[in-house]
C-alpha cells in the first residue's frame, strides 16, 4: 500500500493489522469512485469560489478528475490494493500530477463527509433504477391484466381452492404493488437527496465552504445542514434505501412463489420459457424453475444487508470505524436485489398460462361464496345465507365467465379499475 | 369460546387446538376494537346505499355499534376469550340485539378485509402520533440549539476528542434527525392511506360495494384497488410502518447512547434530574440512568417485531393465517417504540448540562484541526499544513468561543442556519 | 407500586416514568416466580451455613418461602402491578411476614445474580421440554417410517417432480432431524448449566458465600465462576436457547410448508383430521388447514425473540437496564415455539395419507434416474448414460415399488437403517 | 462459459440470465474447492469398491485429483468463469484428461450431496479454527488475570461506578467467556460432522453406495443417514456453525466496547499500541482506535450471515435453489468473524494499561457496598445496612487492596478460581 495519509513518521505499520482495517474496503470504493471524482470536482470548485484555489489550479483540479475518470472507464487506471481507499487514490493522482493543487483539494473536507456524498449519490441512482424497474413491471402487468382480463384462474387462501379469480385480478394485484413500489422508491430517494458535503468529520470546519455550489452541482435537492446530523444519517439513510428496494423485494418474493407452485406438475398453470430453467447433474428429466427460484431467495440477501447495517448502529453520534462495514453491505443488497428485480419484466413478459389447467383446477364448491351472496341479495340474512350456501347439493356445476363477470365490486373482476391504476402510474413520472 | 362462525356441524372442536389457533388474539383485538366498529359502521352504510340493508336496519346497526364502543370504553363490554376474535364478538353482540340485521352486517366482507381496514386505520393513528412526537422532539432540540448555542462541548469522533463543539451543533443534529424522522412517518401514512374495505377474502363480491363511501366515511386518501393486492399489502405495510418508527428509533438509540456516556462519572457533562435515576438492591451509593438505557434498548422491540413480521412473508399471494402473527409482534413494536418516544420530549426539556465539566474537556489537540485549516488559508497547501498543525508546539491553549465563532461553513457552530431548520420544521402541519 | 427498595428519601417519582421502567416487568416476572423462590432458598441455605442467618431465621425463610409458592400457585398470592418486581415481592413477603429475618434474605445477593439465576433455571427447564418434545416427534416418525416404509410419494426437488420416494423416506428424514434437535437442546442444557448465584452485582462480594451448596441445591452442573462473566452471558445464554429451539422449529417450519403443499388440492396427498382445520367466515365451502399454517408462522415468533436479545448486547460490559427487555423476548419465543411444537406429536400421528394422489403423481420421467444409473451399472460411462436416459422413449411405465426396493444406497428406500436411528434416539435417554 | 452438463439440444441459453443463475457462484466455489477435490477422492474410491470403477480408472482418477489440488494450491488452475460451478469444473477436467473414467465419476451422486459434502467439511475447518482463537484468548485472558490480579480497576453497572473490581476479575471474566465459547464451538461441530455425500439429490440411487468408506476417509465421525435429512439440513447446519461463531462474537463485540470506552481520553486506563491506531484525513491531532472499532462491527457480518441463510429457509422440504445463496453469506460471516477474532490474541497480549488512571478513578462511594456487607455481617439487617451505608458520611476514604482481599465470595476478587478456569480450559484438548 502506498504511503498513509495520516501516517505520522516513526509508527510501524502491522501488515496484518493493516489488512484487517482495509478489508475489501478500497475493491468496494469502485463502486463509489466515479461519484467520488464528480463529488471532488464540486468541492474544488466550490472552494476556489472562496479563494482557496486559483482558478488555473481548479481547471487543472477538474481536467485530471475528467481524466482520472476517463481512466477509470477505460481501466487505464485501476483502483486497487495499493491504495488504502478511493479517496485516498484521487488525493495521491491529484498531487501526482499537479503538485500542490492535488495537496489543496482536501482542505475543508474530511473523508466522513466524501464518502458521505459519493455514498448519498450512489444510493440517489439506485432508487432511480429500482423506481424504473418497479414501474416497468407494473406497466407489463397492468398490460396483461387487460389483455387476459377475463381468463378464469383459481383463488386461494390458506392455499386452499377458494372462489374463481382471473388472470386480470392476479395481474392487476401485481401492477398495484409494484406502483406503490416505485412510489416509495422515488420518495425515499427525495427523502434522502441531502448534500452532505462540506460537513467535514462531523463539525464543520473554519472556513465558509460555499454549500449551496456544491449542492446544486450535484444535483441535490437539499442541504444537510448540521454536520453532527450528517453522521447519524449514515447507515441510517442506507437502511432506509434497502427498506424502499426491500418493499418491492417482497412483492417479488411472493410472486416467485406463485410462480414457483404455478410451474409444478401439480398446479402445472405456467410454462416457463426454456431459457427460464436449467437441468440436474443427476437426473436426466429436470427442467428446474431456477431463476423464479433465485428470485426468491433475493430478498435474503437485501434483508441480509439491511441487517448487518443494523447491527452497526448501535452508537454514540460522531462517527465511528464500525460504519465501514455498510458499504459492502449495501453493494450486496442492491447488488442481488437489483439483479433480481432487472430480470422479471422480461419474465413476465414471457409466461406462458396454460389456460386448460387453470379452467381444470376450478372446482363447485368455489361458486359457494357467490351463492351465500346471491342469497343476501335476495333478502336472505347472511348468517343464515352462508348455511345454505355450505350444502354442495346446492352448488351445481358453475360457470367461471359468470361468476368473474358478476363480481363488481371496485377492483374484482367485473370491475377492475385498471384506468385507475394506469393513473396512478403515470403519474410517477 | 361461544359458537364458531364457521363451524360445521358434526365436527368435533379440541381445545387445546383451539386454543393454540387463537393464541392472544382476542385480547390483541381489544387495540383494533373501536376501528372495527368504525369499519363496521362504514360497511353498513355502504350496504344500505346498495339494497342490502333497509334504512331503519342501518339505524339499528349504527346505533348498537355506538354503544358497543361506548360500553368497550366504559368496561361495561369486555373483549375477552369468550370470543373467538373482535369481528365474531361485533357479529355476535349485533345479532344478539338486533336479529337479522346484525346477521346481515357481514354480507359482502370477509375477516380478512375487516382486519385489514382496523389495522390500516390503527397504523394511521401511530404514524400520526409517530410524527407528532419527532416534532416536538425537534422543536425541543431547536430551542436548546439556539438558547445554548455558544456552550462549548468537545467534539469526538471514534470516541476520541477530536475539535471543539457546541451544544448548539449538537442539538441541531437531532433538531434535523427527528425533521427528517417526522417527515418519514408522515409520508409513510400517506404511502399506506388506501382503503382495503370491500376487497373481502381477497377476491371482492358479487355486489357492487360502495367503496367510495367507505373510504371517504373513514377519511381514507385513496381506494385500494385491488383485491389481490389487499391481502399482498398485510405485513408489507406494518413492516413499513415499523421502519418508519425505526428510523426514528435508530437516532432516539443514539441519543440515549450520548447521555448514558455524558451521565458517567468519567464524563460527567449531563446530570439526569432524579427522576430519571433508580437505585440499586444492594449498593446503597447508586442512581443509575435507567430511563435512558431503556430508552436505548427499546428500538430492538421495534426490530423485532419488523423480523417477526418479515419472516412471515415468504408466501404466495392470498390470506394465510400465518399473517396472524403480525398483530402481536406490530402491538409489541409500536408499544414500545411509542413509549420510549413519549418521554423524551420532557428529558430533553430537563436536561442539566454541567458546562465545567464539558469545558474541563477541551484540550490543545483540538485546535488542531482549525490551526491547519488556517495554514491552509494562508496559502499553504492543505497537506502540507496538515503535517504542520500535527506538532504539540504550535497548539498553544486555544480558546474554545473563538473556534466555534470562526467555524462558519454552512451548519457549523458559526452559521448554525436554525431558521432553515425551522422553516422545515414548520413545513410538516 | 409499594415502595421501591431503593428508593432515596427526598426523590418524587414520576408515574409515567415508573410505568415506562417497570413496563409488564412484574407481570413477566410471573414465569421466573417460583424459579426466584427456590433460588432464595438455596440462598438463604449458604447464609446460614456462612453465619449470616439463624438456624430459626432459615427455618423461617424456608418455611415462608414455601407457603409463598403455594399461594402463588393457588392463586392466593397475585404478583401484580403493586410491586415493582419479583424480587422485591420476595422480599417484602419475607419482611412482612418475618421482620428482620426478611430484610437478611438480601445479604450477599443483587437482583442482578437473582434474576440470573432464575432465568438460568427457566431456560434449562425449556431446553428439556424442547428436548423432550424433539424425542417424541422422533419417536412418532420413525415409528410411522417403519410401518409405512413401501408407500411411494413423489420426490420432488425444486417442486418439481424428480423421482419416487416413499413415506419411509419422508418419515425418516423428519426422525433424524429431530434427532439432531433434540440432541441440540440437550448440548444447550448442559452448556449454559452453570450457577450465577453468588457474583452479586457483577462483581462477587466480601462474604465468603457458599456457592458450592447453592449450586448442588438448585441442581447446576458447575459453578459460573467469574462475577463478570455471570453478567456477559446474560442475553448470550438466552440467545443460545432460542437458537436450539430454533433449530428444531426451522424443521417444523419446513414439515408445515410440506403438509401445507400436500393439503391444497392441486397435490392432495394428506387428509387433516377436521379439528386441525377451520372455516372462513364468508366462504361456506372452505375447511382451512390453519393449524399448520401458524405452526409453520411460530418459527417468526422464536427469531423475533432471538433478534431482540441480539439488539440488546452491543454493550461494554457489566450490568446495563437494557438487558430488562430480554425477559420478554424469551417468554414471546418459547411460548410460541413450544406451543407449536407440543401441537406437532398428535399431529402426526393422525397424519391420514391419500396413497392413491400420491401414487397418481408418479410419472414416467421419475424413474430416468434410476435408468441413467443402470445404464452406468452396466458399464455406459455415466455422463453418457445420462444422455441417453434423457430420452423419454426410453422411460416405459416404470413400476414404484421396484424402483423404491433397488434403491439401495444406505437411507435410501432399499436400505432405510431405521435401526441406527433408534439407536441414536435411545442414547439421548 | 464451457458447456453446461444438463443443457439439453436445442434449448438457447440467455447470457443475462445465465450471468443472474451463476452470480459469483464459482468464484465462491474456490473455497470449497479442495474439499470438493478431496470429497470426490473418497466417493471414486466408494465406486471403485462396488466395481463401478476400475483399479486403473480409479488410481487415473485420483492422481489427476491430486494433480488439480496441486494446479489450484499453485495458480496453475484457475477456478473462475469459464466454468459453471466448481463440481463442473473438476468432472470437466477428469473428463479431458482420462476420458470415460472422468465420464464415471458423477456415478451416484447429485452436486446436491457434493456441495452438502464440501461445504460440511469447511465448516467443520472453520469451527476447529473458531475452537483454537477462543482457547488462545482465553490462555491468555488466563495468564494476564494471573499477573494483573491485584490491579484496581473501577467496577461499573448501568455505566456508572459501582464497586472496587479488578484486572484479575476482568480478564477472569474473558476467560470464561472464551473457554465456553470454544466449548461451544467444539459441540457444534460434532453436532454436524456426518456424512451427507452418497444421498444425491435427495433420494439417494439405486447403487449400494459405500458410503462408510467415504465417512471414515474423510474423517465423519458418522453417517447422515437420510436423504431426505441431508437436505433439509443444509443452511439449519450452517446457521448453528455461525451461532456458534456469533457467541465468540457477541464476547468479542463487548470487550471491544470497553476497550472503546477505556482508551476515550475520559477513561484512559489502556494505552493502544500505536499498530492498533489510525490517523485522520483532516484532523492532525487524531490517534483512533480503528482496530478496536471494526472488531465490535465484525459481529454484524456474522450476524448478516445468519440473517441471510434464515431468510431463506421458509421451504418444503427437498432442494430449492434458493440455497445458493448460502454459500457466499457463509463466507463473508466466517471471513470477518474469524479475522477479527484472529486478531485478538496480540492484541490482548499488548494491551497497556493506565493503572494510575485506573486508580484516580476510585471515589468513596465505591466502598458503600462493602461497608454495608460488612453491617450485616456485625448483624445488622442487610435492608438497614443498606440505608445506613447509602450515607456518604460514612465512606471514608477506602483501601483498593484491601476492598479487592475482602471479596472472598467464589470467583471474586479475593478468590478468582483461576485453578478452575485453567482446568476446564485444558479439558478442552
Amino acid at each position: 500500500m502506498s504511503d498513509l495519509l495520516w501516517q505520522k513518521p516513526g509508527v510501524a505499520v502491522d501488515a496484518q493489522i493493516q489488512a484487517f482495517l482495509a478489508g475489501d474496503d478500497v475493491i468496494l470504493d469502485r463502486e463509489f469512485f466515479l461519484h467520488d471524482i464528480a463529488a471532488s470536482k464540486a468541492h474544488a470548485e466550490g472552494l476556489q469560489r472562496i479563494g482557496i484555489l486559483s482558478q488555473d489550479e481548479l481547471a487543472g483540479l477538474l481536467r485530471e478528475l475528467d481524466t482520472l475518470a476517463a481512466d477509470f472507464r477505460s481501466g487505464a487506471f485501476v483502483l486497487d490494493e495499493t491504495f488504502e481507499d478511493g479517496h485516498s487514490a484521487i488525493e495521491a493522482r491529484l498531487t501526482e500530477r499537479l503538485g500542490d493543487a492535488g495537496r489543496r483539494i482536501h482542505t475543508g473536507r474530511s473523508r466522513n463527509d466524501q464518502i458521505l456524498v459519493a455514498t448519498r449519490l450512489w444510493l440517489k441512482e439506485k432508487l432511480a433504477r429500482t423506481q424504473v424497474l418497479c414501474k416497468e413491471i407494473a406497466g407489463i402487468a397492468l398490460a396483461r391484466a387487460q389483455a387476459e382480463a377475463d381468463v378464469p384462474l383459481p383463488g386461494y387462501t390458506h392455499l386452499q381452492r377458494a372462489v374463481v379469480s382471473s388472470l386480470g385480478m392476479w395481474w392487476a394485484g401485481w401492477a398495484e404493488a409494484f406502483i406503490d413500489n416505485a412510489l416509495r422508491a422515488g420518495e425515499t430517494r427525495d427523502w434522502l437527496d441531502a448534500n452532505p458535503l462540506g460537513t467535514a468529520a462531523g463539525y464543520g470546519v473554519n472556513l465558509p465552504l460555499n454549500r449551496g455550489h456544491t449542492g446544486s452541482a450535484l444535483d441535490f435537492g437539499r442541504l444537510q445542514i448540521s454536520p453532527i446530523y450528517a453522521q447519524l444519517s449514515r447507515g441510517k439513510f442506507e437502511m432506509a434505501a434497502l427498506e424502499a428496494l426491500g418493499s418491492a423485494m417482497l412483492d417479488l418474493r411472493r410472486l416467485a412463489w406463485d410462480l414457483s407452485l404455478f410451474t409444478s406438475a401439480e398446479f402445472g398453470f405456467v410454462a416457463l420459457p426454456a431459457q427460464y430453467t436449467t437441468g440436474s447433474s443427476i437426473m436426466p428429466n429436470k427442467r428446474n424453475p431456477d431463476v423464479v427460484e433465485l428470485m426468491r431467495a433475493s430478498y435474503a440477501s437485501v434483508a441480509a444487508a439491511r441487517c448487518e447495517i443494523e447491527q452497526l448502529l448501535s452508537l454514540p453520534s460522531g462517527y465511528h470505524r464500525d460504519l465501514q462495514l455498510s458499504k459492502g453491505a449495501l453493494l450486496h443488497g442492491f447488488g442481488k436485489g437489483l439483479g433480481a428485480l432487472a430480470l422479471l419484466p422480461d419474465l413476465l413478459r414471457n409466461l406462458e398460462w396454460r389456460a386448460d389447467r387453470m379452467r381444470a383446477a376450478l372446482e363447485p364448491s368455489m361458486y359457494a361464496t357467490d351463492l351465500a351472496v346471491d342469497l343476501a341479495k335476495q333478502g336472505v340474512p347472511f348468517r343464515d345465507a352462508y348455511k345454505q350456501a355450505a350444502d354442495p347439493q346446492r352448488w351445481g356445476e358453475g360457470d367461471p365467465a359468470q361468476s368473474l363477470k358478476q363480481r363488481v365490486s371496485p377492483g374484482a373482476s367485473g370491475d377492475l379499475r385498471l384506468d385507475v391504476l394506469h393513473e396512478r402510474l403515470a403519474a410517477l413520472d
